[in-house]
């Protein structure tokens, strides 16, 4: 069985590396902070120092780590995976990230004769936890079905979307939906409480038609209670959209939901509420 | 058994006639098109010339016409339903209007010595003809439960929402989440298609997260293929988010996702598309 090297043991890669353990493949690790690892190793983990040593001694290698610049530095940086990768082994890199910049790393990648995936992922902490997760696949069906059985400890809806960025780009598309879905939902509360009526009502009424939605579900329920322990964290949701309004602008198409929903994911990070969940958006609508 | 006298025979009023019948009520009938009502006449409904004789001969009225207007007409006008209304009767108007002009009908039917509910719907044709509407309901809570087997005959979820015009409400609230729901899933597409990624795959990859919505579903599936067939009609939804908007103006909030939909729908019956599908905002977006 492969041993696969994962860096990033964040809220979303411990569950992670442990349904790896749980079926079975031996795990390296790295993470940038020692704390975060320290069950893990009680976990038989082989730990690393630098993301290059992990690469040496793993075959598949897995990234889940913040932003752009983190998936840069763990992979293409100076002490990065690429400088000690195995030959035909793949990268997997399951953060979300800007598709620009995953098609170049995929090119370097493609240069040291390796490989590349990106395969960013939806569902939250809960899905990482019972493996449950979506995971939306770019980057080449021969390499996409070498580590399907790695996915598959992963998530549930696993789907091959296309070349490399493509995951990146389904990812975007998954947030700019999921934002302006939350503001909808917001604003249909906010009418429905000015007009005196049971916005838990309106909720009730609606789930049953065509605005199901998950959102309205789930994040719709949390607005009602003002609850918004995350979940899926505002900051990272702005970070995210700025993604999809870059990739907009680099494609020149014009989204004005979307940047709408950017405008209100950022000023709920100004105000200080970036650690909340993002559907906290129901606070600067009015009806949260 | 109740006789039903049933106002408005048109896409969704002559399912809804054929499931009353169907449960074995006697219905009378009335509409402005004579065309209409013609193979309901087989059927043996009984066919009155004024919305007050139809109202005469029967113990609940259900209303189901276009708009605001026209539910004032034949429910308070010259020839309208208030001017023969049997004591203690019940008018269901299932009509999607304005919840202020509800409101004041309502009170009008009360001074009446009659009762009225507001209970727009959602699902559309489909929902009319499988009897699995969704119906939102305001009103007296003792009318509703007087009505719910009649309601029952035509819908599935059926929820008492709250007061008068609490279903209008309602029914406001389903249309601007419906509607920014369709943008969203038109503007993600878009992100898609410039960058070159198949919209149909992240489409599927989407389905199994949390952007999953029913319009995702349905709708993203008309967008991908240009189906525009209704389904419900541009017109009527630009109609539909008119009255949100009228709503949200009166009860001083702001929508400004509500907004940009309704420009969109509005902009989309301008250039001759209001006889489409209203997911046919994906033509404007760009994406459909």
């Amino acid at each position: 069985m492969q041993t696969i090297g994962y860096i990033g043991i964040g809220i979303m890669g411990k569950p992670m590396v442990k349904n790896l353990l749980k079926a079975g493949y031996s795990v390296n690790v790295y993470a940038r902070r020692q704390a975060s690892i320290e069950d893990l190793c009680e976990d038989s983990c082989a730990v690393y120092d630098t993301p290059k040593a992990l690469a040496q001694a793993s075959d598949v290698i897995i990234s889940c780590v913040a932003d752009t610049a983190d998936v840069e530095q763990v992979l293409t940086g100076a002490e990065g995976v690429i400088h000690a990768i195995k030959p035909e082994s793949i990268v997997i890199d399951m953060s979300t990230i800007s598709p620009e910049a995953t098609r170049a790393m995929a090119l370097q990648f493609s240069q040291a004769g390796a490989h590349m995936l990106d395969a960013p992922v939806s569902g939250g902490e809960v899905g990482a936890i019972d493996g449950s997760l979506s995971i939306m696949v770019g980057g080449a069906e021969t390499d996409f079905q070498r580590v399907l059985p790695i996915l598959e400890c992963l998530g549930k809806n696993i789907v091959h979307v296309g070349d490399h960025g493509a995951g990146q780009v389904a990812k975007a598309c998954n947030q700019i939906l999921v934002a302006q879905t939350m503001n909808a939902v917001a604003e249909a509360f906010l009418l429905a409480q000015r007009s005196n009526v049971d916005a838990a009502k309106v909720r009730e009424a609606l789930l049953g038609g065509f605005a199901y939605s998950k959102i309205l579900e789930v994040h719709g329920q949390r607005m009602l209670e003002g609850n918004y322990q995350p979940g899926f964290k505002a900051h990272l949701h702005a970070k995210d959209l700025r993604i999809a309004t870059q990739s907009a602008e680099v494609t020149q198409c014009s989204l004005p939901g979307a940047d709408l929903v950017t405008q209100y994911m950022n000023t709920l990070v100004e105000q200080g509420d970036g650690e909340l969940d993002s559907a906290a958006i129901a606070k600067l609508i009015g009806s949260g």
